[in-house]
């Protein structure tokens, strides 16, 4: 019998990962908010350095009243920011045998859903991934496309296993873990630099910031560092190089941050930041850059507002 | 006989502080760019706290081959942003008895003027003031205005005592103290975090970054206090919380980077911060937070010119 998946979150990652599992044979529904009426009609576009296709959704919904369930596996694609509470609203499509996935980005995001969902198991992912909503059910995929998923608190379930194989089949590469928090701290290490330097320089790209300052960015990587090793996630003693290296070899790159930003859209500051500064405030850890842009995004935010 | 000053710099800062002087009764010329004829048919107009007056130049000076010397003293007004050789500036106006008053912002700025003219007195000023121009020929004082000079290494000359009676008998509070340079070090201890976050911030007055952030600026104000005693200057013991305080009762303010910023101006970066940052390094004192909003500033330069 084919897997049950809802994806929470029609935003470009959500449509985008949820159109790769309809594409592997999975039945895939879509909680859909904005673009209820124009999916529902005509299902969503995927124009991807994989192909193009369509993606009609088994159910189309707008709200957890018309879900006929149970699923299998809730895909949660929803940005970390302020004043979302993540659990009451995947709450009503979460049944017992019901795995709770999430492709989100930051640190420590982990606990809430734990909490929450005790009973759940609870997948924690990443991705790497560069891909746009153009207009309603248009969706972009521009580069890259790499999944990471584990479950927490440090396993690979069968569940997960095969959502890795069917990612695979259907043409993304998709890695099983049992540390995903580890390669969570270890994606921080390239975002908690280029996110927030990229919106508070005024929007230079990721080369312009590295071939500038090197030396902060190399500071920010190594604290980061310093907090996955005080939590118990020793990364690659060459992580800070290799990060240096990539990005130098990247074509300069919007960070996913500035795009909020332009957009005049909420950033992930906590998810990223805040999470980060907590957890080495907690450990003891010193991280006086960190603290620097997680306060100046603060304000930023602040001045948006005003 | 009077006194001959020669102003460079005709900005707020300039205008205001000669129009006090002549006002004093000394002979005040100015070198004027961009509103010379302007201010050559109808002087400047001040529209002070003191009062409002005419402010009517001896000379008004577009260059230098007009100059009828010699000058007692050279008050020196100008901003300092990157790609102005104050020294080429000056140099036509220099006599062997002219003392060199600058009034600018910054710290560690007297060893390029004392290099220059190793022959001459050398005076560093400080400004606390609020003032703008508003139009050519138009100045309008706000608030404050107190000056605090002194000679360099450390002493105050005559003619500095002079000046600073002159200064006070226009009205102006003016203190000469024989440790400049603490002075300024202790003017940098408010500077170093308001300026740069005011204009990181996108805009916030100096109220709301310190109601929200206030953790934050006083670890910038203790780095520049560290730096300051491992240059020789202890200051009070007292004046990082003295600065907390007076700032939460100051009426919400918008610092002078950001006025230049808003106006698409350079900003004082490497006065206000770069020399700070480069101290602590030669003095090995740690100072990330400085150096991150040193950073993001060098940043938010390049992406105003891209």
């Amino acid at each position: 019998m084919a897997m049950n998946v809802l994806v929470i979150g029609s935003g470009a990652v959500g449509s985008f990962y949820g159109a790769l599992l309809a594409r592997a044979g999975v039945h895939v529904s879509l909680l859909c908010r904005s673009d209820y009426a124009h999916v529902k009609r005509h299902g969503i576009t995927i124009n991807s350095l994989l192909g193009s296709w369509q993606f009609k959704p088994a159910q189309v919904l707008h709200s957890s009243a018309e879900w006929q369930g149970p699923a299998d596996v809730l895909l949660l694609c929803t940005k970390l920011v302020p004043g979302l509470d993540q659990a009451a609203l995947i709450r009503p499509f979460v049944d017992a045998q019901t795995a709770i996935v999430f492709i989100q980005n930051g640190v420590d995001i982990e606990p809430e859903l734990q909490a929450a969902f005790p009973d759940n198991e609870v997948v924690s992912g990443l991705a790497f991934i560069c891909c746009n909503r153009m207009a309603a059910g248009e969706i972009e995929h521009l580069a890259y496309g790499r999944l990471v998923l584990g479950n927490v608190p440090g396993f690979v379930s069968a569940k997960t296993a095969q959502l890795a194989a069917l990612f695979i089949r259907a043409g993304i590469d998709c890695q099983a873990t049992a540390d995903i928090v580890a390669a969570r701290w270890q994606k921080c290490v390239w975002n908690a630099p280029f996110n927030p330097l990229s919106v508070l320089s005024g929007g230079l790209p990721t080369l312009t910031i590295l071939q500038n300052q090197e030396a902060l960015v190399r500071n920010i990587m190594h604290e980061v560092v310093a907090i996955a090793a005080a939590s118990g996630h020793q990364l690659p003693a060459n992580v800070v190089d290799d990060n240096i290296t990539k990005t130098y070899n990247m074509p300069p790159y919007k960070t996913s941050m500035l795009l909020d930003a332009e957009r005049g859209q909420p950033l992930e500051t906590e998810a990223i930041l805040g999470n980060a500064v907590r957890a080495a405030h907690r450990l003891g850890v010193a991280c006086p850059h960190l603290h620097t842009l997680y306060a100046l995004l603060k304000l930023r935010e602040l001045s948006a507002i005003c």
